[in-house]
């Protein structure tokens, strides 16, 4: 018997004896390493680079020697001088086990690497490829045993790579021949899901991406990434084109009640506009489109019914009922984008119910509530807010009925988030005099340069997270009530509050634009604050609780709002602060997750089965929950948290509203923040 | 405990006890009775029928009496009023057992009925349904309980039909709400092979058709079958639109090579002409195409891949590899077929080997070698001679090629068959003189009548299953000798044999146009009939036999040649006449039965994988057979069961072949004839 030798793999410390001249990536293999290859040890691909421990590990026994792993061969030499073997490493496929060995895996080498996210928070993405690579060496026709060119690559892949009963599309086919016989009998197939041949490449290739897409009713956004490494290559975004049929959502609904065929329009305005973003973002990354293997989707229910060509109408009204509430596996043909490779499947993540859609998938994909001890409240907020509440034992789910005032819509001088937009306000609470900032400069109103800084986009109004922060700074100061009057007393304390026809006005900014906050404006927050609130009550009942452990604000309004501010104006129960956070596009982020990794797919699959929809549209109690949480929050005992680092004033509301009439309420509480 | 009741049902004898009540169908579906129902016992299909069995059973023990079924009720009458019940019968979902009865299911209502064939030696076609209609009562949306309507549809299809695991097409999805909503919570679904929902309709529906097509090289072919009874309900044939880039396969493929992009243009155009014929076919029936749910095609490999949109230059020379040789299950909008419903199936035969298309898989499937005991040799004669061997045990098959010379071409006096053709030839061997029939005519050219009934017509030439004929009659006559030279001896006896040349040849037919059998002529028949006969012969060499026990011929010109005539010219091999028949076109019977019966798909896989493919082109000893092959039989020997009816020559060949010299085997056969 041939002498063997002891070979241990680090980092999964998995060991075996092997005979000498045993390729370390046979032994690997055989041990079940997680190691990279395309092209099953051919000294190709490179993906196999392993790095040689040297010296005594008590720990696993072993004396591991330089001399115990062969010398450099001519096939590292040639891969070295064309593409480059990385510092202190050596292909696996071709170093043979000489003595016994220390062998450790680096990372880049692994299968199921992980992609480490920049929030310390959010778990890391484990590479789980959906789409896998290999080289092949297929048999040439045997006219003695005759046999079809597809029935060789089969057996390629079973004998090569242990792949067996995979299905063919028929575009592969089409194009296998050639690429059989342009390769030499050499090619590359890509593999989806272990189960289907999706493409084929004349030789050695070792590209394959994907496209993460988040289809929102205001911006469809794309990024593009290394199947493999997890890297995004690029990133795009682009008008939703559907804007043009309606603002927003429903408005989009009606347009296709009153135009019958108006929903196709819509599905191929997005389609195309799809479609042109691909082009975009693959132009940016020099990716060829016929790399580009897989692309993920997430959208709302209405957002995900139009991408699908399904006329989204019944999600206008009662009962809301969704077409479908699976996951659809599609070729991205069937959704006429030709912008990738014509083969490239598509992934639909799944809706959950009439108002909680895909998107949503994706944030509890992002965020994995599922996994979590603490009870987690996560709130994407546009239009609709979709908020999800709970843990490892139960999730819930609901959608509520924001309206676009937090987009900056139906808002005197609100406007999208966009360079020149007002988004952070601070108020002196004694002058009443504001200092602010806007997008597009770090400076406050009221440092040196600002004025410069800001020379090219002035202030051309307020977005969402602006008002958020005046609003609750005005509540701050004394200049709103809780029940959101503007404090008409406040007149004379400042020239800032102003009679506004029979209610007052707060005026933010008086250059031109002029931004104001009038009573109007506080209302359309207050309804919109108070509808996200009522939601997240909601599932805090049904859960039978007083308050959340984890708050995550997702979504690009979610982002860059002041958490603190949001709690003080009541759109969020109470919650250590420190435990409030932004998720950024959650949604889009569990489109990338469920694009680079498979099980995730099958993850979110069985989680969105096991979510408790909540209609909020059928709850009595959401009503009452709305009204209540129509004020401004001001007890300490009702948010202990947020007393804790605010001042919360005593008494609720003003005793009168009347415009000028300063009450006891305000005088006490300016006091008592003085 | 209730009191219960014996029920016996015919012809299953399957039996059991049921307590009063118990909805007859309700019972034979507790026994696993094969009764049919696309309402699921709501009255409304009548696919449920029954006859009750009247008086004593003793052979089931058993007295069943008139009042131990339930009355006819209101449902039956509003059938009966509606579509009628047949004379006798009742719904089996309406009666109620009321006492010991036995229930007789007659063939119209099983599902997995037979088709019985008109030949009496082929197997009946068994009713296997691809695709099975089911009513469903699906749950409307809850607000308090959120669900997609796809959910609720798998739902009913679970509880009401036992349907588990089902996907969906996207594109039923995106009909799926409105048809939901116009059918008011009822619907129909179609389900192809128990796996897939395939399309839905409002309401009750219970049509459902498939088309089973022939791509012949020459003609399309298509039979529209009703999926529930396996009745034909029309048939149309068209020819193939590829002819004007070359008559023959080798002509289309070299149409490819010479111009890129050829077999772009033959696919486009072969799938046009499909999909008018589909829709020709369709108007002859009276079917909406919205009915039709599943194709399947049968093809050679040129045209299997041709349709395939798959380039056919690799089956155009050395070494004939097929892309693929599975079968494949493909929507038919992959095939650009717009003529059937937008998500009908279609399945496309396996291929078997380069020259051995899908065509020949019908061919097997039709004629069953796979069961036989006895050794079969089926021969489909086209440009190519597809020739399969074997019985239970083996298979093997090979492709000849034969060329066109048996369809008329390359014949002097020759064309297709078709109305003018003669295709019956009877010579009398004193005389010489022939007489004859032409396609179109039931009279032979010396009957009282015959001018008259060929008056439209007239002679127009002469058709493969003519030639067969008239070289047979020739060499019976002695104008022919066994080397295949026409004997210029004969000139003397009849001037029917003119000098033509350096060679002579026999005149058939003087008016015009004039039709001859040259000496030309001669030597192509044989050449086609020695690959026949080469390719059979080598088959049998692989299988070790010297004889075979039966032979099919199948296609357009196997179904109308005299095999005893084929079998004098050496075409086939010796056999017991009455062993040997046409099967028409059997590769079209085939495509039919795939259609018809899901199980034989599955059994054309497995058979097509053992059976054994023999490349003619490449097997020295076809070359030694195909020269062997090349004269006339003559040898009782080799043909005993011929000989046992033909007095075959003793002597093969004339001694000296020069014309105007008749020798001394001629003058001998002659006598021993007289």
């Amino acid at each position: 018997m041939a002498e063997d030798f002891l070979v241990v793999f680090t980092p999964s410390g998995r060991r075996g004896r092997f005979v000498a001249g045993t390729p370390v990536l046979t032994a690997a293999r055989s041990l079940g390493v997680d190691i990279d290859s395309v092209c099953g040890g051919r000294g190709l691909c490179g993906r196999c680079q392993v790095r040689l421990g040297l010296g005594e590990f008590a720990k696993h026994g072993i004396v591991s020697r330089a001399e115990n792993l062969s010398e450099i061969n001519e096939v590292e030499l040639r891969y070295d001088r064309k593409r480059g073997v990385r510092p202190g490493q050596r292909l696996s496929c071709q170093a043979r086990v000489l003595g016994d060995l220390v062998i450790d895996v680096p990372p880049d080498s692994q299968v199921h690497k992980q992609v480490v996210r920049k929030r310390a928070e959010a778990r890391a993405i484990e590479i789980d490829p959906v789409i896998r690579l290999h080289y092949l060496e297929v048999d040439q026709p045997d006219m003695d045993n005759p046999s079809g060119d597809l029935e060789r690559v089969m057996k390629a892949l079973d004998e090569q790579w242990g792949l067996q009963g995979l299905e063919c599309d028929l575009r592969v086919l089409q194009i296998l021949q050639r690429v059989l016989r342009a390769g030499e009998w050499k090619i590359t197939v890509a593999v989806h899901r272990g189960q289907a041949l999706t493409t084929a490449w004349p030789g050695f290739h070792d590209k394959a991406y994907g496209l993460a897409v988040d289809v929102g009713s205001t911006t469809l956004a794309a990024h593009l990434c290394d199947l493999s490494s997890g890297a995004v290559m690029a990133s795009a975004g682009v008008m939703n084109p559907q804007i043009r049929f309606g603002e927003d959502l429903m408005s989009r609904v009606s347009y296709v009640m009153m135009n019958p065929g108006g929903d196709k329009e819509m599905t191929v305005a997005v389609r195309a506009a799809l479609d042109a973003l691909f082009k975009e973002v693959a132009a940016e990354a020099g990716v060829d489109k016929d790399d580009i293997l897989n692309a993920t989707f997430v959208g709302n229910p209405i957002m995900h019914h139009l991408l699908l060509g399904i006329d989204p109408t019944e999600l206008g009204g009662a009962p809301f009922a969704l077409a479908a509430n699976t996951s659809m596996t599609l070729w991205a043909s069937e959704l006429d984008l030709t912008e990738v490779n014509a083969n490239a499947r598509v992934y639909i993540l799944p809706c959950i119910a009439g108002h909680v859609g895909a998107d949503t998938a994706g944030v509890i994909l992002s965020e994995s509530p599922q996994l979590s001890e603490e009870i987690m409240l996560i709130v994407d907020v546009g239009t609709n807010a979709e908020i999800v509440l709970g843990n490892k034992d139960r999730l819930l789910a609901c959608s509520s009925p924001t309206g676009p005032a937090f987009e900056g819509a139906q808002i005197s001088g609100g406007q999208r988030a966009a360079p020149g937009a007002i988004e952070r306000v601070r108020i002196d609470p004694e002058t009443l005099e504001p200092r602010f900032r806007v997008i597009g400069c770090e400076l406050w109103s009221d440092e040196e340069g600002y004025a410069e800084a800001t020379a090219k986009t002035g202030v051309t109004g307020i977005c969402g997270s602006g008002i958020i922060d005046v609003m609750a700074e005005m509540f701050l100061a004394g200049v709103l009530a809780a029940d959101g009057t503007i404090d008409g007393a406040m007149a004379a304390k400042s020239p800032r509050v102003q009679a506004d026809g029979r209610t007052f006005s707060y005026l933010l900014y008086s250059g031109t634009p002029e931004v104001r906050i009038t009573q109007t404006d506080v209302r359309a927050i207050q309804l919109a604050k108070a509808a996200l609130y009522a939601g997240a009550r909601l599932l805090m009942d049904r859960l039978g609780i007083e308050s959340v452990q984890r708050i995550v604000l997702a979504g690009a309004f979610g982002s860059h709002i002041d958490v603190k501010n949001a709690m003080v104006l009541g759109m969020i129960p109470d919650c250590d602060l420190a435990k409030v956070g932004s998720a950024g596009n959650a949604a889009g982020t569990g489109a990338r997750i469920a694009l680079l990794n498979q099980q995730a797919r099958d993850e979110i699959e069985r989680i969105i089965k096991r979510v408790e929809k909540i209609e909020t549209a059928v709850e009595p109690r959401f009503q009452e929950h709305f009204v209540a949480a129509m004020g401004i929050p001001h007890s300490e005992a009702q948010f202990p948290n947020l007393a804790a680092v605010v001042a919360l004033p005593e008494r609720p509301a003003l005793a009168s509203a009347r415009p000028g009439a300063p009450n006891e309420t305000n005088r006490r509480r300016r006091k008592r923040r003085a």
